[in-house]
């Protein structure tokens, strides 16, 4: 696939994980020369011997052939138009800042990170642009129902590219579109990014659901009031209801809902059992990300005075040990409700 | 649960299938006397004698001693202030014209059917309102994320309650609210009824791409296009977008795609999986509702001048043979598209 005989762009995907490795084929298989900049040795000279990451995505064979790896910063950003940013949320800005100095001046930058930087509470496009010193009008969001494995398997799948200059957004999504991904453009850059993080957090409570029981009903009912919650939130801080609505929304939180290995899932399934905190971390080897979301959208509701009773009801769950089927009952409100949805 | 001395109405359901009998038990609980009129003798025996109906709910033990049953539609109906119909879609206007006569004059009615009438191509708010002569002031549809056996099992959930007059509305939520199933009220009764048949086809798509051997990128981005369609369609025939993505919309698809076992993701598994129509209608004991709704959505979008490409290309696997491989690569586009989502 792609392969034409002058490349559409130089483009180097920073982090060499599943998520960076799948989406380096996308881009690969749309007519770009791609260098993979990876800080393990071993993932390098896989990739450049072997043509494959097996530590990280093992299901693919081989790689395509304009994809190359290396593990120098200076050889891996020097003559880069775009920069993919695929490098685990809470070690972004430390990992960026190393770039800072190297970076050409006009390449455009796309973050793939999902999540919130617990330290400073910010979303990914505001780590990034501080830790590059970017202008806005040089960022880009790319979100979606995106599990690595599938789009590296080139099954048919979708994603949002989000720049607040849409001609920026529209060249990264001709980047990457091939006949098995397409890509949508926004200007909604928070609205992309919130739904990316906060859906963690519906995750682990349609963990909880299933953890504790309950099918698809309560599990529906989750998501779409979840959902509802989430949109309240992105719209009071200036995102658009759209794209709660749409592939980075809904549909990726169907995606990660509907795959039940994925860490929230598992994580809030454990809980849902009866598991303590500590029992669930020690079993995940850690937290998982919709647990300081949980708190993170309180907080936001707070400050924009948008009610939330999921994350409150899943944080209460975390924090104070209420059982998940008490929260479900009170999401259901005291007593007959009669507002309108 | 419920019985308090006074019930709070006479509400009488007209049919004793799973999601009619779960619904009277709602009902029941919520303390109201409810009387379940079915056509089969053995079923109003079953209900009357054991306190059950092992033929078409046999997950529940015992009925609320509020329920009760009869064959005889004049008793049935006699003093009923509510009377909800829980008759297949296909056989309610014939169902409920021998009900016409002996209606009380003010009783509200109720549908919880889901369903385009296949001979006309009407909603059930239209087949319920001309086969009863019905003002619409006392039509309400109920639809929602709600798999009958998992509200007799009294798992939490919630439904939407939509009547034009939102009085109305609220006198059947709170006729139908318990501490494990909420009602919200709406005064769109369009786009509930609209979400409620619809989805089946987007049903069955999920289903022929999960035939078709493909995850959950795949089907995510078919439920969230496929509500992106709907729900234009919806806004075009005078619907509110927020039905769409509220319970009884992006909820109950869901609730459907997240159902194995349901008919319409059957149906279309069976046809991913290589099935001629033919063989799939066998396996099924004839074809699921998402069949002839696929053609209905593709009439629809022409009249009201909306796209509808994945119903479209539903009906092209069902009519024309195309593989479903195919149609969710056009689904994708032919080529990159740089479309705002």
């Amino acid at each position: 696939m792609g392969n034409s005989d002058k490349p559409l762009h130089r483009i180097t995907v920073l982090g060499a994980g599943a998520w960076g490795t799948a989406f380096a084929q996308v881009l690969a298989d749309a007519g770009n020369d791609v260098t993979l900049w990876a800080r393990e040795p071993e993932i390098v000279r896989s990739i450049v011997e072997d043509r494959r990451n097996v530590q990280r995505l093992p299901s693919v064979d081989r790689l395509p052939d304009n994809i190359t790896a290396t593990g120098d910063r200076s050889a891996a950003v020097r003559d880069a138009q775009i920069v993919v940013v695929a490098i685990a949320a809470q070690y972004a800005r430390e990992a960026l800042e190393s770039f800072r100095a190297i970076l050409p001046q006009d390449a455009i930058v796309v973050s793939l990170m999902k999540g919130i930087e617990r330290s400073t509470g910010q979303r990914m496009d505001e780590v990034v642009c501080e830790a590059l010193a970017l202008p806005r009008e040089r960022f880009v969001a790319v979100s979606g129902p995106n599990l690595s494995k599938e789009v590296a398997a080139r099954e048919p799948g979708a994603t949002v590219v989000a720049c607040c200059d849409i001609e920026v957004a529209r060249k990264v999504a001709k980047a990457c579109s091939t006949p098995y991904f397409r890509a949508f453009v926004t200007t909604d850059v928070i609205g992309v990014e919130m739904c990316g993080s906060l859906k963690n957090v519906v995750a682990l409570a349609v963990g909880m659901v299933h953890g504790a029981g309950y099918g698809q009903n309560t599990a529906a009912m989750v998501q779409t009031r979840g959902l509802v919650e989430l949109t309240a939130l992105g719209v009071a801080s200036g995102a658009s209801a759209k794209t709660f609505h749409g592939l980075a929304g809904i549909g990726d939180l169907i995606a990660t809902c509907g795959s039940p290995l994925s860490r929230n899932y598992t994580f809030g399934a454990n809980i849902g059992r009866g598991m303590s905190m500590q029992e669930a971390k020690e079993l995940s080897n850690g937290v998982a990300e919709g647990v300081p979301t949980a708190d993170a959208v309180v907080r936001m509701g707070k400050e924009l005075h948008v009610p939330t009773p999921l994350a409150s009801g899943v944080n209460r769950v975390l924090n104070e040990g209420l059982s998940c089927k008490r929260i479900f009952s009170e999401l259901l409100g005291s007593g007959p409700s009669f507002d309108e949805e």
